[in-house]
């Protein structure tokens, strides 16, 4: 006992040592200047603490560069996190080994480099066995929607972004991106784990994605990278969330919380998508999950529930291939496992064949035809559970011949299903499990489970219940005292910031002339609303709009503009959402009634005009090339004698680009409208840029279109989805109306046409092939 | 110590005991009739020895199925190895876990399945872990070759071929393959091992590979299959002895041996090719190196001896891609690193851009167009010795410009070199390390070793020496008492069977008449001369050779065939190689005086004609679809009022098929042949297929092709090497002499044309694409 004592007390004795040796060759240095912290990364030596001050830097570039050691890294850290703030012009670049960065704060900025944040510092300079933990990006954008970037962008191996939050992107180009050109970066084993990628709003075209694996070019390349437990939450940049392009993947354990998108397997190989949860509202179809292109994916344990995205975004959507498909295309389905997920509520989940084009053979090239059908793909062991019973739970776009359907069950309340491939009928409990979700985890333990080939490597549910002693079909085991609680938003990103924003109540400025208008306009808080006296308010400068206001007349006010021609009553800036409500506006003929900026749209805008009336401009509104709005919408208004109406048709790169996403004419009287009454272009063969959304709704159209070259009423070519229902066309000098895209959502009903042209159907629009 | 010795007693008690348990539980079995066999393979336990009785086997299919288990596999063996033959229809099928195979021969026979073995017995039943070893394939041929099949394929994972002779396969297909369709068959871990791969003749088109790894639909899949340690011996199938066609395969240690082709990295990634040998003879430029397509090989510690092949068989060839190459077709060469390799005496070992086609684009779609270069390629620590100075060791076909080259030394004998990248100039001397290698392994250790990503992971040397303390270029870092014995093919194969021929002196059968004639033909062996006396011998049926043989005339032998119309005086069968020497041969007109057969040419011929008078027939040669000759010759020979001439294009269904890989016509005289004068075709754009060659050489023609319909004397459309020198042609009347394939090796020099047309030069062919 004795020696036993003994050989304790120096062994602490030892350890303590020798913990007193390592902290005496580190050095916790504070640095507050750009100097001061390049001295300091030269001479950083293994387990060195270099602490940033707290406060701002502005156009700041940190290259930080140095070899830790995986005992001692060196880390460069935020006095107090949270309280370093990088504006401005700024970047982080880092190379080397065992490497830290955590607390900083990125925003009102922008990156003057291809990133934000990239592990490496040259070409042939990255980082290795290095951490980005515990910051914020937000809103930290170019200023030009086409500058594309990308916020964080991994190169070197061994690399990890945890605990951040990352929102409000923007402009072009995937949120986080993992390169894998160079042997230096394959088989990276890379951890994208923790964060919280908070809104990324709807871009208005492709290359929206919030996190990108490789590109088509290092398809081959095995990647290896880990993303789980992270929150996606309004990550709506495009109909892709996370694109997988290389091999080895795995996204395990993420929350998808109302993402305008899917998980998408756009190329590469073998990837696992295991145990994530897809949660929309059963209303918004833009929700999406999973969809596959190539081999070997295995999509395991998750949940959908009340997902109603349909094709591209359903559930399962499980693509045609081209045959022999050029890298950067569409190759086949093959070889892949979709097993043990379960489906509360969502539409027509497993959809196959997806993105089959043989109709359109005329107008596309034999390269772009998706024929080839999935094969050797199993859709075995899963559970779909609809409250409201659903005819169509499997939609074969193309034959599903090609796939096996085993030990599937379905409760459909009763609903005769058309198409079930052996789908069984039970009826089944839901148990709730928090966050809202109930699910059937029981009722189907009669159903032999079905085994494929290395489904012994299937080994727990999504719960992390093991499967290994007893197993049954569907994502999850057993249900029993699970509390989840997903959406806990301290459970993602870093730990000193929350995008969680108090409900305010909207303050009302009441102004009763011009001067007052302005001053309000500029006092404003985001969310406020400014209202007018009765009574003309001329102006002859534009109003800048840069928050989100309301303007509204109280009884019956007018703004008359008289600034130079061809500039805009209202100005749309970045960030500007404009509701303006009641309100007469009118020009002297040449100006425009609303425009965003010609240059430097760094954010989107907005604009939601009701009740009011629009004249005497050249355009009622203008948006410029760059510019984009989530959603424009005129209510109850009227627009006349303009020269112009609503134009936004300048994205005419023909990538896929457009600049809202969401047109709405509802109720409206459009008169004398001259030429471009309504203008919304989007340009590009491009399947998976599903976007551009014209309403035309219950309005009329008079005397419109006289001088419209083209002969075309309401031009909305490549937009998807088009609805003109319940109009009258009345005494238009115009060929047509509208030419719809059949092959798309184009449709038009009970619309009245009297003298004006006619409403088209074009099945099949040629268009520029964009890849 | 005595306690020692008792537990060592213990101990050796418990071994014994162990021991005497197994053997226990197995049972030998000997059986000698499919319904024994069946019975015992029905009723095997983990253990058990099957053995077949010694005997011939004729329409044989084994289905082995079974489940061993890893200490006590099944076996199925021969009662001695080497005395069992499997013959006529016969085959072997394997599925289940732990089985093994070995000591069969497969002789005088083909398979009635696709494969002569295969590891699996229905699509879904497949083996694992299961092992044929110690057998022979030999000859076992289907009847056509246009009857692919594959002699070995592997399916499951974990099986291996080890220590086979497989050797003669004329048919269409690899011989060995790999399939990874089906997630049972991925990261499979084959292992081909100690086989002795014998002669492969010339097939005369594509699909004659050896081994193949996949294919290009699997390309994307985790194949690592290892090939090591075998010798490929006259593998000449086709351009491709190894097609490498999935990833992370690694082919180590091989001795590929005069083998008229090259190991391909066709399609998958990341495959290993280290430390083996490629012995050329420095004549023959058919012998070849390793050609690269696509991403992330590394060719390491190869050892490149007196390779002659250029372009696409050069030692090293580097491919320019098709840019977003469709999945069949090249992708471009990155991130490959070619380090530690030794070439001796290899003429421009080093080729770049092979395979552009950028100067094609007329006759090309743009989706075949090769011009996407190497990118992020490293060619690095390689040593060439030149006995005798290569100006261009180094080829840019296309520019090599995104290859990193580094720490490359050359003795190139003084001569100067005109696209050097950087390579260092040294004397080195020889050491002979045996099997006739002399290499270069010392004089560069003052060249600093570059150091490539990952290059740690180079541990040993082409020899097996470590690099890891002292490191140098090259492949060979100390060569002290080394005598390597590679082509010991008793290390290789079966160890019951070697190729080994016993020289023979060729016996000689003089024959005085026709019946003399008959009898000796029949009765002579492979090898034997027929001698003729002189004088005239009648024939009225065919003369039939299906062996090695000579017919030859003493003084002055005619043989004059009164035959069948369209039936020949000499009938070419399978294995039939005639020389004929110094012989009249005459018909009556409408006979032919060579054919092959019309069907069930189940293996090549040969011909060779020497000093001979070919007279009064309807076609010289008729070589009948799927009937192909390595060679066929005629030397101081004439040909004289035929209807036809040579006649060897039939093979019209362009997929890169031809009837012959040489045809020589050498001071010959055609005179009044009216039509087909030389027919000679090879279809279908395939620029790997590289074959087809034609030599007319110091002859004349006379009087010809006056019945040609087409108007070309010569015809060798789509044949890749023609060569057209010292000829007369004289009053042929005919539009073209011949119309040469200027894009390809189609040459003609110093020939004299007398009222017979033109030569004229097409540069590029427009031919219907193979894919």
């Amino acid at each position: 006992m004795k020696n036993y004592l003994i050989i304790l007390s120096l062994l602490i004795t030892f350890l303590s040592c020798g913990e007193k040796t390592n902290s005496n060759s580190e050095s916790n240095l504070l640095v507050s200047t750009s100097e001061e912290l390049q001295d300091a990364i030269k001479n950083a030596q293994p387990g060195d603490d270099i602490v940033l001050k707290n406060g701002t830097y502005t156009d700041f570039e940190i290259k930080l560069v140095g070899e830790g050691t995986e005992d001692k890294p060196i880390t460069l850290k935020a006095e107090t996190p949270g309280k370093v703030f990088i504006e401005g012009e700024s970047s982080l670049e880092i190379s080397g080994n065992y490497l830290e960065v955590s607390g900083l704060f990125f925003r009102n900025g922008h990156s003057p480099k291809t990133n934000v944040i990239a592990f490496r510092t040259s070409e042939k300079e990255v980082a290795n066995h290095s951490k980005v933990t515990n910051c914020v990006i937000l809103d930290f954008n170019n200023l030009e929607r086409d500058q594309d970037n990308l916020w964080v962008q991994f190169y070197g191996k061994h690399n990890e972004l945890s605990n951040c939050y990352i929102a409000g992107k923007t402009n072009g180009g995937p949120t986080v991106r993992v390169d894998l050109k160079g042997n230096q970066s394959i088989r990276n084993y890379h951890k994208i784990v923790n964060n919280h990628f908070g809104p990324r709003p709807r871009k208005g075209g492709a290359r929206g994605e919030t996190i990108q694996l490789g590109s088509s070019f290092t398809s081959m390349s095995p990647s290896n990278t880990l993303i789980a437990n992270n929150l996606f939450e309004e990550c709506n940049g495009e109909v892709e969330i996370i694109s997988s392009k290389t091999n080895f993947n795995i996204i395990k354990n993420n929350v998808f919380y109302k993402s305008e998108g899917s998980v998408v397997t756009r190329h590469g190989n073998y990837v696992t998508v295991d145990g994530n949860y897809f949660i929309g509202d059963g209303v918004n179809d833009q929700y999406g999950g999973i969809r596959i292109i190539n081999t070997g994916h295995w999509v395991i344990n998750n949940l959908f529930y009340k997902i109603k995205g349909k094709n591209f975004r359903s559930p399962i959507a499980i693509m045609n291939g081209i045959p022999k498909s050029p890298l950067n295309r569409y190759n086949q389905v093959t070889d892949v496992v979709v097993a043990y997920n379960t489906f509360v509520d969502s539409d027509s989940p497993w959809q196959f064949g997806v993105g089959t084009n043989i109709a359109q053979a005329d107008v596309l090239p034999k390269s772009e035809i998706r024929s080839a059908r999935p094969l050797r793909t199993e859709v075995v062991n899963n559970v779909i559970y609809n409250s409201k019973g659903d005819a169509n739970p499997i939609v074969e776009h193309d034959k599903a011949d090609g796939v096996t359907f085993a030990s599937n069950v379905i409760d459909n309340n009763g609903v005769e299903i058309k198409n079930s491939h052996g789908l069984i009928a039970k009826e089944l409990a839901l148990t709730d499990i928090g966050t809202g979700l109930s699910v059937p985890t029981s009722g189907f333990d009669d159903v032999e489970v079905y085994k494929g080939y290395d489904f012994e490597t299937i080994t727990a549910d999504l719960l992390g219940n093991s499967r290994e002693k007893s197993n049954q079909i569907g994502a999850i085991l057993n249900a029993e005292n699970i509390n989840l609680n997903l959406l806990d938003k301290s459970k993602y990103g870093a730990d000193w910031y929350s995008n969680d924003v108090e409900a305010k109540e909207a303050k009302t400025h009441t102004v009763a002339n011009v001067s007052e208008l302005i001053a309000k306009l500029k006092e404003a808080e985001s969310g406020d609303i400014i209202e007018l006296n009765e009574g003309v308010y001329e102006i002859s400068n534009s109003l800048i709009i840069n928050k989100s206001v309301t303007i509204q007349s109280k009884g019956n006010a007018e703004i008359v503009y008289s600034g130079a021609a061809n500039t805009p009553a209202i100005e749309l800036h970045p960030y500007g959402k404009l509701t303006l409500k009641g309100i007469k506006l009118k020009g002297a003929g040449s100006q425009y009634a609303f425009a965003s900026l010609k240059e430097n749209m760094s954010n989107h805008f907005g604009l939601d005009v009701i009740d009011s009336e629009i004249s005497n401009f050249n355009y009622a509104l203008k948006v410029y090339k760059q510019s984009f709005s989530e959603e424009i919408t005129f209510k109850n208004t009227s627009i006349s004698n303009c020269e112009n109406g609503i134009e936004l048709s300048e994205e005419t790169n023909d990538r896929g680009d457009y600049n809202t996403e969401y047109l709405t004419i509802e109720n409206c009287q459009f008169t004398n409208v001259k030429q471009n009454v309504i203008d919304y272009y989007r340009g590009g063969y491009d399947e998976s840029t599903i976007g551009g959304n014209l309403l035309v709704n219950n309005s009329t159209f008079t005397n419109c279109g006289a001088k419209e070259k083209n002969g075309i009423l309401l031009n909305h070519r490549g937009i998807v989805n088009v609805n003109i229902n319940n109009n009258t066309f009345k005494n238009n000098k115009v060929q047509f109306v509208s030419i719809l895209w059949g092959a798309k959502n184009n449709v038009e009903s009970n619309n009245t046409l009297v003298n004006s042209g006619k409403i088209k159907t074009e099945e099949n629009l040629k268009q520029k092939l964009m890849y």
